[in-house]
């Protein structure tokens, strides 16, 4: 398939849009990335690939809209064998990586939001303490499933890498607004280190927006979610 | 492995633990089904085999427990050849099984359960109209994905068959408590026949919750997340 027929639609402070494009650049899978601009309206080939979510990231593979970040990751693994596998081999490994990027999208990023749009300081301090719980968790499985390696997926990067390693940014900027260090050595030493392994490598680092741009986005999506929660429909 | 090295801990009201015994019915795999009894205090079993998000199902796979209903399923399919593939061997088709099945549990069944913890008239009335909204949805997947055949999954029960059929209980309950018909010849007349097969099918009906008992357990339901809605912590 020639290189024109692999696209990302993607918009740059979406954590969620550095995932497929990763997973492609692990891959080794050359691939045209279209920008999307977020908090604005949305492009016509947008609704079109993905109706229902109407959200990025999209992979278009020829005509095929494929949507979900982590649905993505896992059908570029199953396409393309241009480069080590990203999820594991193993059964029962493969299910342990889902279930924790499970876990990452539906409590821990949550928690990760909830501080950036906390209304009150009790809010912020209840989400402020799940992020840590959370991340507490995270370094116990990276003892378990790395099993002394650089990484999730063992010595390259996988699929829980990806997921989480995505969401990095967001943790540094709720870092930045709460003057607080989250990840850090005395708690959560072996994922401190991953981070900056993660942050460094190759497939990652172009990819990787860039912190204090990302904190101006996230000031402005703040507003518009406080503002959005003042003026119901 | 024997027999008893394959454990579900599960809840009868769970519409989520039929999910993992629906695909061991389809892959001929006897096991050990294990009640927990919700609403009351959690095993020890079950608490040790899922500390992160403490619900069933878990499949206990000689002493390796996997947890969250749709990877199990994926496990599931997996481990055990002895059946017909649960998810498409297609990359794209798989995507698109994976997609279907996030949405419903992202989407709509969030809103199904609104419709069932609505606290005013509008509030339900506004979930009600994004379940049927699914509804037309997941007809108008139906009829791509099935390709003429009876099942999301072709001639034999996949992915999403399982992932929406686990929920028809439910959607039953809602149906009842609203007094209105949601699946209805009109609007998803696919739908409302695939209804019928999967529930009916040898996989299914043997774990499928009898509607009345499940009605009566919703309504103990309902009053329980109103309580703790009205006693936060």
């Amino acid at each position: 398939m020639a290189v024109s027929d692999v696209k990302v639609l993607g918009s740059w402070p979406s954590p969620f849009v550095m995932r497929p494009r990763i997973a492609l650049h692990v891959k080794s899978v050359n691939y045209e990335y279209i920008e999307e601009i977020l908090l604005e309206s949305k492009s016509e080939l947008l609704l079109k690939s993905n109706p229902v979510f109407k959200k990025v990231p999209v992979l278009l593979h020829g005509d095929k809209p494929i949507c979900e970040s982590l649905i993505i990751v896992q059908y570029i693994d199953e396409v393309w064998s241009s480069g080590p596998s990203i999820l594991p081999s193993d059964p029962y490994e493969r299910a342990n990586s889902r279930f924790w990027a499970a876990y990452i999208d539906e409590m821990w990023f949550p928690a990760l939001r909830g501080v950036l749009v906390a209304e009150s300081e009790d809010a912020k301090m209840a989400a402020i303490a799940q992020v840590k719980e959370g991340l507490v968790l995270l370094e116990e499985a990276f003892g378990k499933l790395s099993q002394g390696k650089p990484f999730f997926g063992g010595d390259q990067i996988g699929y829980l890498d990806i997921a989480l390693g995505s969401l990095l940014v967001c943790l540094q900027v709720i870092e930045k607004f709460s003057e607080m260090k989250l990840l850090t050595e005395a708690r959560t030493r072996c994922l401190l280190e991953w981070a900056h392994r993660f942050s460094s490598h190759v497939a990652v680092k172009d990819v990787m927006p860039e912190a204090d741009k990302f904190a101006e986005f996230a000031v402005k999506l703040r507003a518009k979610i406080l503002k959005a929660r003042a003026t119901p429909e």
